[in-house]
């Protein structure tokens, strides 16, 4: 199976207590990109960059896995940047900057070998951009999955709403979980969700684990315990493009491989923050990330 | 086995969203044992109420298993009073009058049956005042746990430590782990707290499950989510008490038996916010507490 991930290739600037880095590949794509790859190949990046991304970054990417077609090039034009400062707790973070550049005028194109994808991850992105990936697809994918944020539920909900219904997973923390649905229980949150189109719902809790809901199931995964959270940046993208690649790649939509997923991504996240970037994903292997899946496991084990 | 539980027998004003009662018996020592009662009896109340304390309650306590012989009355006095009001999104609430009345000069007094009792639960109380108490026991009990909260370690932080390094379970919320490590990092916290005394260490983090610490086994309980909670008044002192009845009961300080007392807890504190007070307490029996606590099993289960 193959992946298909729509998202930014960027350039971030980070700010956290333990230090800061400058001008680092960053953005959805690079990090969705950088965890799915460990599971499956190729993953079909949809993206756009300035001539000013490091080429040597990107066929860093392309020997991971990363099917590199369908990433426009704009030469004369500038990569998407974001700079931010965490604060001291690590709970939140100020924007100090974004230059969209190239991402103003995105318009993705999907190359004729990406339409058949049965695994699609829709990074967070503008609702109607979303939609547009969608609409280049021949015949229907297995699942369709779909990340964004507040920003859209408070500027473009009703495209927002109509990408909803043509999606199979939702994935969104428990703050715009609330606010999409309007309730405060997740649970009455989970039933609305729901009803807007995607059948199952995954939502980050950051320190906290994830919850998964699926028709009648419901499936909580414990977040791992770590000394250090050097840097926060991507861990959501981080979590989609685990528990996407691991699904591509298992091809297994039971509720039972939805939750290993699910500790997947999760792995994935945690291995993620510990260091700037995608640095901590460029030196992981597979017994690693086995060994860490486990720990998930043992975490939550009980026997009545 | 018998569980010895020292706290406070009180009335409540509480204000929620969903309604509010008046002069509910209440206090930390009511809903250990309205817990711990469900899967252990005797369990030995230490407290003190004023002459205002309704008798048929008491009667009540005392069919379900509780022994009062450690219940102070001061004929003339009245009982402990507390009133708040939980915000609507129930995570905060407001102190709006607080009344010590006879507990301010609380100093317990351990029956002569109580002295040699192996289950010890020192609901949150002047550290001094918990200190006194174990300061009465006979022999080495199998298990001293606490409760306290941030206000002891602002005000009385040296009589904390002190009581500290004699108990052997502590249950705090993250918050208050936070605040008496200095720690961020939840697995820091718990590696200072244990070098304070407390070989064994509960995170209590409300919609978020629970942690248990005990030596290098780390075990993360989910919480249940529940579609509406009415009041979360003594949730705490509920999982506190139905954790130390069911170790009481089962007389098994094993790893995986701590796992179970945990969900067990959590379970109790799952039921008792469904309700004002302590009113789902009186309703509940063992077959809706066992299948409540299949349902955290199920809630965490994963194969790899």
């Amino acid at each position: 199976m193959s992946l298909l991930a729509v998202g930014t290739l960027a350039y971030d600037d980070v700010y956290t207590p333990y230090g800061e880095v400058k001008m680092i590949e960053a953005g959805s794509c690079t990090y969705i990109a950088m965890a799915a790859t460990h599971f499956v190949e190729p993953v079909q990046l949809v993206s756009v960059i300035g001539g000013d991304f490091n080429d040597d970054f990107l066929a860093d990417l392309e020997r991971r896995g990363a099917d590199l077609e369908g990433v426009e090039v704009i030469p004369d034009g500038k990569s998407f940047y974001w700079a931010g400062r965490y604060h001291d707790d690590m709970m939140g973070r100020d924007t100090l900057d974004t230059q969209l550049n190239v991402l103003a005028d995105f318009a993705p194109k999907l190359p004729a070998s990406y339409r058949k994808t049965d695994y699609i991850m829709l990074g967070n992105l503008t609702p109607a951009v979303q939609s547009s990936v969608l609409d280049q697809l021949e015949g229907q994918p297995k699942l369709i999955a779909l990340d964004t944020m507040n920003f859209w539920m408070d500027h473009a909900l009703e495209d927002l709403k109509a990408v909803l219904r043509r999606i199979d997973v939702l994935i969104v923390n428990d703050e715009e979980a609330r606010q999409l649905s309007g309730e405060l229980s997740l649970l009455k949150a989970a039933a609305k969700i729901v009803e807007m189109g995607p059948k199952i719902l995954i939502i980050k809790k950051g320190e906290h684990g994830a919850l998964l809901f699926s028709e009648d199931n419901l499936f909580s995964a414990p977040a791992l315990l770590l000394p250090t959270v050097v840097d926060p940046t991507g861990a959501g993208d981080t979590f989609a493009g685990g528990l996407m690649g691991y699904l591509a790649a298992t091809d297994d939509l039971s509720f039972e491989n939805l939750k290993r997923a699910v500790i997947y991504g999760s792995a994935m996240a945690s291995f993620v923050v510990e260091d700037f970037g995608t640095r901590r994903m460029q030196t992981l292997d597979r017994e690693q990330i086995d060994h860490r899946v486990q720990r998930f496991a043992d975490l939550m084990h009980v026997a009545l």
